[in-house]
């Protein structure tokens, strides 16, 4: 039987969460200097790796007639994906989820690619449920039964999502992350694994965006948010559509994607925030029994 | 959300299997007239359609060391992939699956291809189970939790291959078989599904090769063996390699594929065939509670 | 050598080229009957094909900064590609091009597929250049050498593109297709071969669009374009968006994709056409000496 | 018009030679510490880049009928290819390429991928032709006319490749390289390029295997062979198939596959080598005047 992984690679996925105003999808993706797209080729903090095991964006429109959020996903490397290069070049979007991975064995195939899409519904996620392989069955077990036709992959990463929609995140979607790491760390430590949990995640409706940073061993992988708008304008001076983004556009990303001093604010240990209309926040990230 | 079933697609793919004197693969796959090759772009039998959504082969070496067989696979059409012929023109095999796969709406990827392997095991199918998605998990709860995990694809056809494997594959092959397809049918009455079973497939260990023709309606897939190795001799009657294969080389297709008289014979319906050393044998196919 | 033609293929591919009012691309690619997604899979008229070697799209943004079309072209068929339907499910435009490939040969990669773009311009081509590894070399010699080294894939439509871009296309469309024809029946009779081009194409600079249709043996393949915008809109008289569309909208295939007694015009044979604000017009097409 | 290159990639390919006894293409490919497949994710020599551009092997058959060796290449990173692993595992070779590209801009595409095949012939290239858009046209010219049909990609290699064997690669390889280089570098020249040539090329017919390091700036790319059988044995120590390999079974890469004190020789600069049977061979290389 074949292995599938190979020695020493590390799961460092890589994401980038944009809510704002309507903006041409390069201007994320493409022009700042350390973008998503040259990580994909280069990491600088934490584990160095690759992530060229497929990639997606997914958008909503600028009008949008029913609210489900396009999504484009591709099994090859981002850095050499002509296609995307086009549309990042000719669709403008004032809600942008953007994922570059690093698989740490399931299949490369579009449909391990994030985000991943239910309804009006986008979720990305950086980590991993430890020892997925021997808990995946129970996990599984648990999505609501309507649901479970849906899930079209094999990775961790959409059960997590399919929990969470199982668990309310129509509803409440802090409430229901919570109850899915509860879930899922319950789970895990009957099969005696220590750490089940390792994440950042952000799932969106189309309205509003949560972020969160949580992992069972209290390490969670990096993750930070824009301070303000002149972060996303201080990252090209030069580049005039950038500075007509609006106060409210935020953006929030597993790696800060340029050099400037107080641009960026990690996200603490173990909370979870939301950017929207009004006032952000950000709370304590806490797993609760459903 | 996207419907991904396209109207009016019919659900037909096509397999052929081979066992006998070491062979290069591409006498089998595109040197004969009609070839499963040629049938990819334009079927003869049955519903008209295109068998474009990926296609597999698997094959046991000469001298194999572990006796796991090897298996390549693409999502792309096999008529145009240029590695499928490469490896046909210089890869000789006394045991050969090959597939071509026209998908019902399940995602076009190389974990849904044919033909699927365990240890030593490869299965692969033409049909469907009906109404699928309504009773996928009611029967991937049967499959033994400690195989549940090497499910790696989201088509029915692996469902039943890991059903088989849970019912006694290993053991008696035609019983375990037929375990399956009463379990299929079973499940798929709870859910009101009138014909749950259309299939027919082939498995080998390596040694032994079965073949098995049913459907809940009576009314299955098209099914075919070489009556003799003249057949086989006749497909090409310039080409020496072909000359030289031995009495017991047989060749199972869903399509024949070479217009000779007499050269092939139909599995009638609702029964199973076993290829081997000495004697093949034919037998009745009847669905059997576990 | 590998031999890459597969005994019997046509070389028909299809193609359509809109221009009007800004509309969602899965109106004209996927909503109508017998779209040209669906006959990717089937073809009616002409020789009995499978477009699945390829495909592309050209488009402008409905508010284009630099007027560069936007092309997304991928290897696979066109009627299992997710992200052509997501894409055209979000995307809106004025001026559309489609194209889906039956490979004569040439390799199946996305820089073979069509349209094929050079600054403002998109060019497709449904044909062929007789003998066309006999000729290439000479024919190549002949692209303006500051254009060649753009020349990317290995087709004679992309050739026929760059030789059409030589001879002054950027001026005068129309006279410069016809000398790029001359050039190629001078070459090909050099070479003695009877009748060196078959060929329907469409081009454009994203504010008019000019079609084609001739072939040395004025035997051409078929072309059609919408009599007015009332067939636009019967083509799905439910559908609110498609009545919206202003009266100079016009479409142009090379298959018509609905049945409508009236609604469908065929390009005469050796003539060319262009639609553009104000009156359409229709001319006789004869190559000229450069 | 889309800018193709990305701001600091590097480009070095990275390929690995192996001549002697047959042996199953994953003892080289994969068992190795620091295998090539290894390298695909991460370099320790030299620039540090990802080798996830495409792939290529190509082997000759232990029998061959015809003496065409067998091309397997892909346009995704080898890294996570299965159909490769597969291939490995189950083909042996007495003669094997394996070539991992980091593309400088050409197109992904499988036509672009090393090895290249004419024939008997397999060629495959680290390095680059400098500003070869520039100088294309001119290099293409100088192909044999009746080879130029054959080139099917975009990149420098190929025209290398083709030039070697318009220039007499079947008669006297080394020569013919030797004025392939001298042709680069006066039509490089000839466009005011300081140092047209940078490479490692290896060559071969399937009986001898030709290596050659040189670069106009006599700064080149690294290459190595394996100094004796006794290097080969102790890359896996406990592995009885590298126990049995012959005498004169040898590997060059463009870097060490294993970290052996004495276990690799560098190939001097400016310099090119056979392996046969019968003594191996380093000589001088000068680029001469056809």
């Amino acid at each position: 039987m074949m292995a599938m992984s190979l020695t020493g690679r590390s799961t460092v996925c890589r994401w980038l969460a944009y809510s704002g105003s309507p903006i041409l999808i390069e201007e994320l993706l493409y022009k700042p200097k350390h973008s998503l797209i040259d990580q994909s080729l280069h990491a600088r903090l934490g584990v160095e790796t690759t992530n060229g095991d497929g990639f997606g964006i997914g958008w909503y429109a600028d009008d949008p007639e029913d609210g489900i959020p396009a999504v484009f996903r591709d099994e090859g490397p981002a850095w050499s994906n002509r296609n995307l290069r086009e549309l990042a070049a000719h669709v403008r979007s004032p809600m942008l989820f953007g994922h570059i991975r690093a698989s740490t064995g399931t299949a490369v195939q579009q449909t391990n690619c994030h985000p991943f899409r239910h309804g009006r519904w986008l979720w990305m996620h950086n980590g991993s449920i430890a020892e997925f392989l021997r808990v995946k069955r129970d996990l599984v077990l648990q999505v609501e039964p309507s649901l479970y036709p849906y899930i079209e992959g094999s990775t961790d990463s959409e059960v997590m999502f399919f929990l969470a929609l199982s668990l309310g995140l129509d509803h409440d979607p802090p409430a229901a992350v919570e109850r899915m790491v509860d879930l899922v760390e319950r789970v895990g430590r009957k099969h005696d694994v220590k750490y089940p949990v390792q994440m950042t995640v952000a799932t969106t409706d189309g309205q509003q965006l949560w972020a969160f940073r949580y992992s069972s061993e209290h390490r969670s992988r990096s993750l930070f948010f824009s301070s303000d708008v002149f972060a996303l304008r201080q990252m090209q001076p030069d580049n005039p559509n950038l500075q007509l983004v609006s106060e409210e556009s935020r953006l929030i990303v597993s790696e800060p994607i340029v050099d400037l001093e107080g641009a960026w604010n990690e996200v603490p240990e173990s909370s979870w925030g939301i950017v929207q209309a009004g006032d952000d926040e950000l709370h304590p990230f806490t797993p609760r029994a459903a």
